[in-house]
């Protein structure tokens, strides 16, 4: 039986579940004749205030939970994604994890360790700014990362991503079982607008502090990471867990896709507002008589 | 690949993977021509022995981890057996986390994230005193402790208990993928000798602290437990994270089986004393000379 919470909202960006995805003729850019600038503006308010109005029922319910990942390159806007999409909602049931350098304690447990840890409590939503699938894309393009992880056996060839890969699938599937509905988000950026944007970063002196060399050194292995995102989609977008690969050369358009697929999504999930007994209607009336004499 | 970490040492009473065990054929004595009380005494102490000299150097090695999970009814001697076996070791390397009821943040998340966080590090040993098993035992046999978790779905039937039986089969490979060597027990008391210790605890002042009203209450359901026991051991005894279902009648029987199990277990890891590199080795010589010279 599939762990179905919620249909997957239709989207020309939802990866298809049958791992036919390809990342090469995947838009970077909305349509020709998409929305303009300010309709996009207009749509990402009206489903912020949507997902804004179903929180409230998320909490009260209690039973399910949220779980939003987002993967990016560099420079994709995953930052200020999360802040348009999340900032009308109560951080009281909003939690934004990012998953940087594990740390030694970290490192010292499977590499899911710290990704469940930070699992979403029922009733809640959670944030995941980067997320356990940096283990099949920046640790797999780095020998040095998979070193530190101190791991006693190495399945050949690419056996061991094949098991990481399995191992997600896995996980996806236990938290949908138990009620964490979880969304994924790739912001698919182009090579030659994530150029533009790091080159202002370079020139912008409010925004400079978030250049990082680093970010310059993963050009090089641009390809790769293609190919690493393509396998990890395919592998992984099922209807309990799906991905949606968004383009995000035009940061409103972007915005604007996200949040309505969050919307939509929380919108499906079966929220009942919680019901007194009659029991508890009866107490609570007599302690209304109570109160109104008082 | 299958993700086997060491081959389960041999032993009449290991869980055989395929599903056939029958627990109503399973013993709960010694055989008939077993050793007597002093041979096991001495035979445990051999193994405790043996446990300690490798736990030196699965922390040296620091690759790989051991978790050793307990499951049984009522006074069969859960406790007893740990001190027992795990009284040689290091106890900065050895961790044991009795699980009792969930508290509110974890019956906030799924069953099996309590047991996650309490995984042990790269190099240590985890004992469990009952475990993520007790959600297809006592929470399968009492549906109000199901009704405190707050699901949202409940397939039909059977469906949730072959589904978490699934979960744990896959969480548990995962854990054996990244280097945690799973070991499994069944202490196997009969109703009748649980009947004869749970007398005993109730006449000696000493050790009346532990009986508990509830502990009657669970051998009006014995058969169930036993049938639950013998699906859920059915469903996850596998090479990489076998059953052991060890009579537990005699403790100093039990305690040696599972001592010998454990330490064949160890010693059946591929450990290896770190090596300093060439470099690392000349560095240190300078530095001895340095303090040599002091």
């Amino acid at each position: 039986m599939e762990p179905l919470l919620f249909d997957p909202p239709a989207s020309r960006y939802l990866v298809p579940f049958d791992g036919s995805f390809d990342i090469g003729k995947a838009d970077t850019d909305p349509p020709d004749d998409g929305p303009g600038k300010k309709d996009n503006q207009e749509a990402l308010a009206s489903a912020v205030a949507r997902i804004a109005k179903v929180q409230a029922k998320l909490y009260a319910d209690d039973r399910f939970s949220l779980l939003l990942i987002f993967q990016a390159m560099d420079a994709a806007g995953k930052d200020g994604t999360i802040r348009a999409v999340l900032s009308g909602v109560n951080p009281a049931g909003c939690e934004v994890t990012a998953f940087n350098a594990p740390s030694a304690e970290e490192l010292d447990h499977d590499y899911l360790w710290r990704h469940q840890r930070a699992l979403p409590q029922r009733g809640r939503i959670g944030v995941w700014n980067r997320s356990h699938y940096e283990e099949v894309l920046v640790v797999r393009l780095n020998p040095k990362f998979l070193g530190a992880q101190r791991l006693p056996r190495r399945p050949a060839g690419e056996g061991l991503w094949v098991e990481r890969l399995a191992s997600m699938r896995d996980a996806e599937a236990h938290w949908a079982r138990n009620g964490v509905a979880v969304l994924k988000f790739f912001l698919n950026v182009s090579k030659k607008e994530q150029k533009k944007r790091l080159l202002e970063r370079i020139d912008d002196p409010e925004v400079n502090w978030k250049f990082q060399a680093a970010d310059i050194g993963l050009r090089n292995q641009w390809d790769d990471y293609m190919r690493c995102y393509q396998e990890a989609m395919n592998a992984t977008s099922r209807p309990w867990a799906p991905w949606y690969a968004v383009p995000a050369d035009s940061k409103s358009y972007m915005r604007r896709v996200v949040a309505e697929v969050v919307a939509s999504s929380l919108e499906r999930l079966d929220l009942r507002w919680p019901e007194l007994s009659p029991e508890a209607r009866a107490e609570m009336m007599k302690l209304r008589a109570t109160l109104a004499a008082d």
